[in-house]
């Protein structure tokens, strides 16, 4: 196996709306490789879209979309019935409406990177991350697909075939993992790991050794493209820079998806 | 002066939402040979805007962005105090949203027109037609902005050199005019010519002679681009078929601007 | 078992937004005598309420609330992963809104009906049912829940008795029914009775025998307050007047729950 | 003139919307006698409405709407072109879903204060006024009405006598004001006053004496019953409590306009 040497942190950011501000972007943005901009459907607006991207593109950093279902008032974190067509349509709807504002930018989207509930959904039927991939590939077959790591890598690689998408994986490094390779619950104790040295520890052991250590103690493989990282609270941005610390320490470069997949 | 020989019929579709629905689109998109395609703001769904523009395509039918002022609930009728940047943004956001869906069916977006309050707007305040020019010479400055023709001409121009924008002019052939070329207003009696003779008459005439007769009677220098016609129900659509027959009688082809300007 | 002698029609009506028109409220009003009013959040906007509830005043209808999920785009059609207490929260706006539209008129509101996908969330989960029956009891104990009569009737009493909630079980005359009470599934072939004849039959049989036709042919006891009919086309409205004749013919009278519960 | 001894302070809150959070409501509340709780059309929600209402009265505040124009993104701080009857619908809507909530604590609605540039319109237009007084009068005509004291008191009171509503007016001890008693616009250096011992003078001088020091040292009659104060931020809060200090010094007691007027 051919030892990686790049790793993406991404993170979720331009969630303001109107008067309503969320998150810390000009403190995480400098700190990350890609950005995933919310569209306006469960966060973000016209108007931070444009100041999110402009941010994002005076650091360098490279600019996704965050497409999520039509929910403001639940933050897109509910999940809803809706037909694959209406996900596809939505997913098309704003990720041209981003792609607007990165064009006024002399830039490119990179990634598209679904939020919340529309995330979850996808994480438990493949026929919605083949529903997105084949919005991406009609709109832009240049645009990167970010999907969950872990079991369920056969059937997306079936999709990459299949819609012709890029795909980048992504990893948790600070939520805890079963042998299979998928996420334990939120529901569950222990999910999410508070440590900022056990997850920096997490993130490099993943990129270098290709693994994690699952609830029960034993190795799983597991390879990603894309660490996700949060910039909601000081302390959130403090664990994001001490992650690229360790990384720059191990030799680790961080660089947007889209330069290496 | 040269003789003009194309003139573009635009007419306002997409305009359905959800389980709601508005106007006539199978019936009007086929006489037509611009489609303004509502974006999600005052009218039209990511879904609606999807099969509106596959719908325009198939007949040949050039697509542009109808973007309005974020009132659904009003139809964007009602004039908002908005500033030229929340313009800007609006109009960014909607006009990529309808990109992608047009770049799904592998065409381009044409033309942008506001709707409605943003339009009646921008008549009056020649800053809102300067914002919205530079907002799509910053997206694509291939798109063609849709103005009122009439007494600003001058303005129009000068946004044209400043911005570099493509600019159309418009005519309304069911509409009074003042003797400056202005639209008499909606809430004077004779504002709306519902002689279907006497409106394909009007359009002629301004095509052919670059005028209009005024409400005084006098003949009025008006040169404009595309005529605006409605498809909201079977009298409109009528309307726009004897336009058309008119049209091809006098031996002046219908083309969207963008084959033309 | 005394025998019914009065039976409500309920017809969802108010679902016009901005606009845009749905249903034939001026026609179907005057046939029913319990009208569900949509209050904005899947359909049905201020002005369109107010001018529902004098619509049904003036016919001396009981007007009722039909609270949906925050779905407009939807119509309140899709499931979402709600809580309880936001399905509360949501259920206690709409209601308290209509309301304040009934004040004006100097009536009171008769009862509430969850509009679809909540509707069908309830009728899967009884504990959607008491949480709307808390929301009831703490605005207005006299606010009758409308609740599908079917194989939760236990479950149904139960939450009667807990909460002091006014409580009508409703009909589908046009609906296929299994032999447990309950509705057969829409995705099912016949669960849909297209027939008019035979929906006024088993109305009738409904409200005089306490049974209907199940889809094996036995009969199955069902009591119910309230027939659920609808106005959406000239056809449904045609048979809610055939209903309403077949129902005075067998000299059952038609009258508002409110009155005989 | 019988000297004034109570006066009342009102504080919007209720501002936050789902995830998003605006305000220090838990600190402000308690120092108020009035709470203008948004009602979801430029901010809030069922959710923090709920909350809200449950808040005020733990501390024993008066509860009231405060109701705004449909734009959620604009914080309803955009003038739009709305029809009286629309404003009326609008007002309904919103004071009906809040009295719902105050139902289920078992409390009435005190008053309502129209938000931003709703308050504003009215200030400039009495029709506006009127519109809202009639709505409130037809849904509760205990309801009072919060205007801005100043040189439209006729007008004020000949809406108060056509409709019979109950009318506080309302004075702001943070703004400069005119010789006619009118506000200083914000877009004029000045218009704020920042020094909170200045803030807590005027105040005092205006319950007193029933004046004001308008921008030309001129002292203006001025005659109010609530006072406007904010929870915005930390100062804002200190500015409160400073106000309730020197008003509790000079032996005015704080309390609800219903509970006087």
């Amino acid at each position: 196996m051919e030892r990686q040497t790049k790793i993406d942190l991404n993170s979720d950011v331009g969630e303001s709306f109107g008067r309503y501000k969320i998150g810390m972007d000009e403190a995480v943005i400098p700190l990350i490789t890609s950005a995933n901009i919310a569209c306006g459907f469960h966060a973000g607006d016209p108007s931070v879209m444009r100041r999110t991207v402009a941010l994002a593109k005076q650091h360098g950093v490279a600019v996704g979309a965050h497409p999520g279902l039509p929910d403001l008032i639940g933050f897109g974190r509910r999940a809803m019935d809706t037909t694959l067509q209406e996900i596809k349509d939505d997913v098309t709807y704003q990720v041209g409406a981003l792609q607007a504002f990165a064009a006024t930018e002399g830039i490119a989207l990179q990634h598209v990177k679904p939020h919340g509930a529309l995330y979850n959904m996808a994480v438990t039927r493949a026929d919605i991350w083949e529903a997105i991939a084949e919005a991406l590939a009609a709109i832009d077959n240049q645009l990167i697909l970010v999907v969950l790591a872990g079991p369920n890598r056969e059937a997306i690689e079936a999709i990459r075939s299949r819609t012709g998408a890029r795909i980048a994986f992504e990893f948790f490094g600070d939520r805890a993992y079963n042998t299979d390779g998928s996420l334990v619950s939120r529901r569950q104790p222990g999910a999410v790991i508070h440590d900022h040295g056990e997850v920096a520890e997490r993130v490099v052991t993943m990129v270098k050794e290709g693994t994690v250590t699952a609830v029960d103690g034993s190795e799983v493989g597991l390879k990603a493209d894309t660490i996700c990282v949060h910039g909601d609270n000081p302390q959130a941005v403090a664990l994001v820079k001490e992650i690229g610390g360790v990384l720059a320490k191990e030799g680790i470069e961080m660089a947007p998806t889209g330069t290496f997949l």
